[in-house]
């Protein structure tokens, strides 16, 4: 099978879509942790509220609790006494019940004390000893914050399928809730295929021998973990079916998913889909996509188990990952929602072509200037180079339906860092 | 000093601009780590390539490795005879050198051998026995990947201020390099103030006793320890200036910054500003912002070291923590750049009112229909709800010298998750 079988085979899309619609989710095992030791984890349950947030009425303005229908008749001109019986501040509420005609003095924030539902604010009260003379008149609840305002028992706090953040755990302890219930962290088993690869070596060595250290690894390995996965590193495999298959075995006893690196691309050396084939309950599902770098993505299952195969150079397997693994992690983890990247719009400066039913993607350099962001890309093509990924400010992603654009498009810039002026011009 | 008092003290920006202004940095100590060990640390020193990546020249295509010069006058009409003396394969390089009318096959990624300066793709050759029969002429590295394509020897890899990421270590790696300088992480001390505040509690006794369980605490613990804080929690402090001052000065022990929550708004219950000023070398540069939710923040110094306090309602301490805090790690962490938030633009389906000179921050729902993102208030003020951060998609920020935003308007959405799409209609 020579490279150029590849050409058009699929779109990125539709070779998702089909791997997507026969992976079986969600299958992780479901586990109760405390809320401190859930964040990142995705919710495997609805959380309902236990109680009332907040759990009783409080004050919303300094100045003095009543019963509304006491001071219903009150203004400046027919101001009402009220006897003051005591105060509530935050923290020390006044724990006896308000009879007809008292009331007490009240802090933002303080509880409402039993037979009060209205806060006169204190610049229309004149307090004189043990008698504050209202001077206007307050409907119910005014001023108060009403218990259950901010979540009320049985309101769904969380969702199932929320991947749960700094503020959801704080949400969890306002409601006291304690533990939920949570997917365990996928295990993604990876390897390198190639003889060329190793882990270290001095330049000699790589010299010598032609020898290739294995960058592609070590970045998908960080980008799994980034991603909330338990990496199950398997190493660097030789061009050998039979020590493939062995991996790959390995894999599937314990791992969820498997992403393999290398050994996808050129006829002789396409060890990995050889190998995958080789096995019993093996699917081939998708052999080539239609994107540039990065075409020689396979995708296959073992039974129920999914093998994701990128080629090997770094910036085929980063795009790669973006383009597949994350999706596909995401389905398994069983989150909710569609992610939405970080992306900048702006104008091009030099022209991106492009070949119809492609999808090119192409590694630019941000740049601010008088409030409007200028788009230079740096390296359309090459798979192999990965200081074009370290160095760009993002990628611009040229559709298959698209025929390229044009200097001074406006186009849209998928960023890979969360911030941009990380590289002096200097160091294109 | 009453809360109206903040009302258009200083915008936000200015109120930043000030107190970076007087920050000084970068004070983290250096270490060097191993680069694996190195993700999401802050580079300390520029990075150079200590050797050439690729370290060889390689075969850009199947074929074989030729001197050019041997078959500049090759064609269909004219085949030039050299003579086959072995291959390079990947991993498995040829070795000797290769001389004037030889030739060798190679494989795509295999390293040239010494002699040879260009490859002939296997389509212009006729191979019978020893003897391949080129078909075409070739410029000199014509089908070649140089050595140092990737990186040169004493190119800056990386930059000093940079926060390393997964490709990062992988181009490190590559090019041989084992450790590397970053600043350590942030030391943050946080404490809440509040007599009304406790860690956990039944629900009856919050309902009898008024207290509030610390939510934000919590939330600002996580959110620092996402942003790759080492986080000194110093807990819940009493509203007493004696106590709140003993925490401080524990703090700038123990710390590189302190950020405080509650005990900021209201005149009686001043007192973390109070403990502040009790302290020597103590400098209050900013006193309120012009912000809603989120008016009373605090910033200050004990001589060097740098105090935000921020109020205690969860929704203005989560903004606090987005406006001040976040901004200040970055500058305190020598990173460089631009913080680029996750946006989306959408059209506004309900009036935003906003008072001039305030900053108003909207909590928004984004759903997507027909291609198009609709931007829908949840909640425009409050500061207490935590739920309208949770259950939000993201916050329309309503700048000062802006009175609202009208029916219609296409508006900038800062998402809060890296997703929408991740709560149902009714749960709004």
């Amino acid at each position: 099978m020579s490279e150029s079988t590849y050409h058009g085979v699929l779109s990125c899309d539709k070779a998702l879509e089909l791997f997507l619609s026969e992976l079986r989710t969600p299958f992780l095992d479901v586990l109760e942790v405390s809320i401190f030791d859930s964040i990142n984890h995705v919710l495997a349950e609805d959380v309902l509220s236990p109680v009332d947030v907040p759990p009783f009425d409080r004050a919303a303005m300094d100045g003095y609790a009543v019963r509304a229908e006491d001071v219903f008749s009150a203004s400046e001109s027919n101001p009402i006494p009220l006897r003051i019986i005591g105060q509530s501040i935050i923290g020390s509420p006044f724990t006896d019940s308000v009879g007809p005609g008292e009331t007490i003095q009240i802090d933002t924030g303080a509880k409402m004390p039993e037979g009060t539902n209205a806060v006169v604010p204190k610049e229309y009260v004149e307090r004189s000893g043990d008698t504050a003379l209202v001077l206007r008149s307050v409907a119910p609840y005014e001023n108060v914050s009403k218990r259950g305002e901010d979540i009320k028992r049985g309101d769904v706090i969380l969702r199932k399928g929320l991947r749960i953040s700094s503020y959801d755990v704080s949400i969890l302890k306002s409601a006291l809730v304690s533990r939920v219930k949570v997917y365990r962290w996928p295990r993604v088993a990876i390897f390198s295929c190639g003889n060329e690869l190793v882990d270290e070596a001095q330049e000699e060595e790589l010299t010598r021998y032609g020898k290739v250290i294995d960058s592609s690894r070590t970045m998908i390995h960080n980008l799994l973990r980034e991603n909330f996965c338990e990496v199950i590193d398997l190493g660097i495999v030789r061009d050998d079916p039979e020590a493939i298959k062995r991996k790959i075995l390995e894999a599937k006893e314990r791992a969820d998913l498997l992403v393999t690196l290398g050994g996808t691309s050129i006829g002789e050396r396409d060890f990995v889909p050889e190998a995958v084939r080789s096995i019993e309950g093996a699917r081939i599902v998708v052999r080539g996509v239609s994107m540039r770098p990065g075409k020689p993505v396979v995708l296959s299952f073992i039974n129920d188990f999914p093998i994701i195969s990128l080629p090997g150079p770094p910036v085929a397997a980063f795009l790669g990952f973006l383009f597949f693994v994350k999706p596909v992690l995401d389905k398994l983890s069983g989150i909710r929602g569609v992610y939405v990247p970080r992306i900048i719009r702006g104008t091009l400066t030099k022209r991106l072509p492009s070949r119809p039913g492609i999808k090119h993607i192409a590694r630019v350099r941000v740049v601010r200037q008088d409030n409007e962001y200028f788009v230079h890309p740096i390296r359309i093509t090459g798979a192999g180079v990965l200081s074009s990924i370290v160095k760009a400010d993002g990628l611009v992603i040229v559709p298959e339906d698209v025929e390229g654009y044009e200097v001074g498009d406006s186009v849209e810039v998928v960023l890979l860092r969360d911030r941009i002026g990380v590289w002096d011009e200097e160091d294109l």
